[in-house]
């Protein structure tokens, strides 16, 4: 069966969902692999190299000439029109967003597996392409905002005195709130992070950073509704108080297909020293901050707030390598003697599979 | 006596030379500063900050009005038109770039000090701002490598498997290159270094990073010139065989007032893998690097070459801070009961005055 890794179409998007390694695994499980001209151009893999790993480069987008098609951002609707009935197809699809996409693979009778809906089971790790590509937007988020700080972020001790090191606030102790820490910490911050689930507090100390406490844990006995107010008060409270006395601010509160939550106001944005910068990962799902604005850089005052817009492709070498390797697992999970045949009581594939014989098999928010 | 610090107006020059927390020492020991409006502003010092350390802060370019001057980059000559016989003026005045301005300097009686021409002895390192800013550089050139690689600086093992760390290089282990060295050893990169100065192999191995030699220690008993060919052949192979094998280069071979040695060629680019990218920190001054242009990215095929042009400044907060200190302090050892009388029998007043009662003090290249 054939395998075809699209150059990506949407704007901006520049990793690749096959590298040449990825080919050369493919191909020893029995697949053919059909890799479109200049599809790695900007993770720096060319048409020969794929070649050489036993790739077909062909001319156009591999839809409607190949039984699985892979890529990083879900096909077209114009794509996805030319899939036929039986093709496979796995991407981040993203199906909140794409309502006539998932008609179309829907009326068609693709088998869609879209990587947003991938379930958080041991043996999805190798496939779990939101937190490869989370580790990467988190380090990332530290090196985006260090180019842009007026100040150093390790302490220096020169004869001309001391520069102290930078205060980082981390806020989301996810994926790519722990790799955010580890960075800022790597880079020599004092590094403070938040988040609502007390069960970070240890991975977030393991690090080196502090762990931000509400204080709360002593208020039983009270209404659900009314502990909940006080928890929210005391979280804004607390998160102004900290953003207020912080060089770097990272939020990183998104949940794939749901609105961000706003932790940074306005007013807490004003309260930060001149100098500051904020970078708001959540910014493409509604923002973490309140001025951000996804691939924008605001000031708001003194104070500049970086949305962040697709962070992993600002690094497509290594965020198409891991992205290649976890579809290269999933592929691998439904493949034996050279077909790719899924098994949908699998809970793995059950759990990502969107559309199947025509039937959309998850609901939509 | 009374100091003045002008807002900077070479082209993007961020930086300030005095700063709140140095007006505050200059007043202290009996001066009085004048700031112009607005000279903090990319260091995000405010006019009002400036006048609660002690500051007048003015509407004008303060030469002329002040018995002191204090910048960054040197006043051109209009300004420096306006000093008045006896006048002093402390920059990096980089003479062998400006000898209009010398001449400007030498003819109206100016005392100047150049930072450039600071003697490196023990009692002028606090106020040594080639360091300080060299240091700065350094720091932010492996951020601008960092920010434009397609690849992570540290190593990840991930459920999809391990990334490597980068391969980072760095020609020169002077402040900036061993500052440099620092930065990406923090990122968890694995660093070699060179210099032809075998006096700087202990620094760099104890920031972790490999030293390399050319292993021509024995090679005694032939003539000069011919163990300078061999050594020059020699150094060439070293250094195209270890910027193929990297994924970053940094150079900072620079020496103020001299032509830049090229030590990575056209070809040697050519030989990295695709997405390398390499920062030229001497590239206004010649260029360590075939294709460099200041404040420019070049790609070479699939390698991007960064010009610097003026690092410090891009960090304007630090980078102010140390200048502003380095400034202060050179200041302080010339003044004495609130006037400011440089001692030019002092050996690191003499070193770095360029020019006194209508003398040239220094030759120029």
């Amino acid at each position: 069966m054939r395998v075809g890794v699209p150059a990506e179409s949407r704007p901006a998007e520049r990793r690749v969902a096959g590298l040449p390694e990825t080919v050369t695994t493919l191909v020893g499980a029995g697949l053919t692999v059909d890799v479109q001209a200049g599809a790695g151009a900007h993770a720096h893999a060319s048409d020969a190299a794929y070649r050489a790993a036993g790739a077909n480069v062909v001319p156009d987008h591999p839809a409607g000439r190949c039984e699985v098609l892979v890529s990083v951002q879900p096909p077209t609707p114009e794509q996805a029109a030319r899939l036929r009935e039986g093709d496979i197809t796995i991407s981040f699809l993203q199906p909140a967003a794409e309502p006539e996409l998932v008609e179309v693979l829907k009326a068609n009778g693709v088998t869609s597996f879209s990587l947003d809906l991938l379930p958080r089971v041991t043996r999805a790790q190798s496939a779990d392409a939101l937190s490869s590509q989370a580790l990467v937007a988190g380090y990332r988020a530290v090196i985006e905002a260090t180019r842009r700080l007026p100040k150093f972020l390790p302490m220096f001790t020169t004869a001309a005195g001391t520069v102290p090191p930078a205060k980082v606030l981390v806020l989301g102790a996810g994926v790519a709130g722990l790799q955010a820490i580890a960075t800022a910490r790597r880079l020599g911050a004092v590094v403070e992070a938040y988040d609502v689930r007390a069960a970070a507090k240890e991975e977030v100390r393991s690090l080196g950073a502090k762990f931000l406490e509400l204080g709360l844990e002593t208020q039983g006995g009270v209404y659900a509704q009314a502990q909940s107010e006080e928890f929210l008060e005391r979280q804004r409270e607390l998160i102004a108080e900290r953003v207020a006395a912080s060089d770097v601010v990272i939020t990183t509160a998104a949940v794939p297909g749901r609105t961000a939550p706003v932790l940074v106001t306005t007013d807490m944005l004003k309260a930060m020293a001149p100098g500051s910068v904020v970078v708001d990962l959540a910014a493409e799902t509604g923002g973490n901050v309140a001025a951000s604005q996804p691939g924008e850089d605001t000031w708001i005052g003194e104070v500049l707030v970086v949305g962040a817009r697709n962070m992993p492709s600002t690094m497509p070498v290594h965020a198409s390598r891991l992205y290649a390797r976890n579809v290269a697992n999933l592929l691998l999970m439904m493949t034996a003697d050279g077909r790719v045949e899924p098994d949908l009581d699998d809970e793995v594939l059950a759990g990502c599979c969107l559309t199947h014989r025509g039937e959309l098999r998850r609901e939509l928010p």
